[in-house]
């Protein structure tokens, strides 16, 4: 009984630092979106110098998840949770890489006159962080609705993508001038994508454990439905 | 020693199964770049139907590890192995994905004029193949120079991509009307500059395993070595 209670506790604490984790991937993605919204190229350099943080947690919960599987042997439910941890937390750094790149996007954008007031970037910026938070909400209480309703906004962020792409093609083709800023912002609003991408393709890896039905090559059953 | 036996051909069969899918995604990249040289709409769509094959080893090779974990419960060496197995069959079913997208942009871009003789984006093409290829073998392999030069092939493949940006802005501005075209083009070079980010960090896993070394954020030992 002792053995089981440490190892709840360890379950516990990989839970623990998943969540630190997500939630330092939500703030990098709000400071490289503030930083390109307010011009601030400050905030963009620590954002970028934050991304140190996020691949040291990886690395940190990576080893958790080794030792926990080595020294605990864990079966059914806990060994899916602990190998889903694994790929999660690849999915996170690689949300923390495209806040980089949005946060390099703006220093480069802040240094020449602002094209137009964002709207849409900063909506899409809300909505994938909310992605984020509740998908890992969602992976830690196991909740399946929560992770349903991720997937649903997923196709909201990629509805504002194409928006985006649609009139920043406009302002390119009306004055050539604006491209190069045109193609950062376009570099941006995908980004924004990926991220809401990654935490679909967690919100999927939830579903299916919950569930342990498989939705995320769905493409198919979809055909058949509309056939 | 029977079951020692039966252990080691079920790792056998998981790295079949690991460099067939690496071999379908590096049919599904060149398939998909060709769609778009040759103008080839019909190898587009097959390319985009293929992608099924692709998601479904992912599913095999997935439960083929959670199995390995929960009835052999390796050690060390062997349960690295099968863990980043797990995360790498994450990789390849993005790549796929990538190589998806290039077709799309293919079947829009078929319907208009060719804009140019493509001549970097073949080049790109070649290089990602040859690093999914040789990634998985460094994997399978256990080969850390292998792996090695997986990662020198990336800078590369950025190098290109960054060429092909800048080709496409100078064509959009001198002539607004090939704006969507080299839009749909600079997709296409993204997409496979992430391909080759995708083997990258499979590289970097193999190097982990193998030297047990930390080289994947080493962005902070560059710097401290320029400093």
């Amino acid at each position: 009984m002792v053995t089981e209670t440490h190892f709840q506790k360890e379950l516990e604490r990989l839970k623990e630092n998943l969540l630190k984790m997500a939630s330092l991937v939500e703030r990098v993605i709000s400071d490289a979106v503030q930083s390109l919204i307010k011009r601030n190229s400050e905030l963009a350099q620590r954002t970028i110098a934050s991304d140190d943080a996020i691949n040291d947690l990886e690395l940190t919960i990576d080893e958790m998840c080794l030792k926990l599987l080595a020294l605990r042997q864990p079966m059914a439910v806990d060994l899916r949770f602990i190998t889903a941890s694994m790929k999660i937390v690849t999915d996170l750094e690689r949300m923390g890489d495209q806040a980089v790149n949005i946060a390099e996007r703006a220093l480069s954008l802040n240094q020449e006159p602002q094209l137009k007031p964002y709207i849409d970037l900063p909506r899409m910026a809300e909505i994938t962080q909310s992605m984020v938070k509740d998908v890992l909400d969602a992976f830690v209480k196991q909740d399946s609705p929560l992770a349903r309703s991720v997937c649903v906004r997923d196709d909201l962020v990629d509805g504002l993508n194409d928006q985006v792409f649609r009139e920043l093609l406009t302002y390119m083709i009306s004055d050539s001038k604006t491209i190069p800023r045109c193609v950062h912002l376009m570099i941006v609003s995908r980004c924004l994508e990926r991220i809401a991408d990654h935490a679909t393709n967690i919100a999927e890896d939830v579903i299916f454990m919950v569930d342990a039905r498989i939705i995320k090559h769905h493409a198919e059953e979809k055909k058949e439905g509309q056939g």
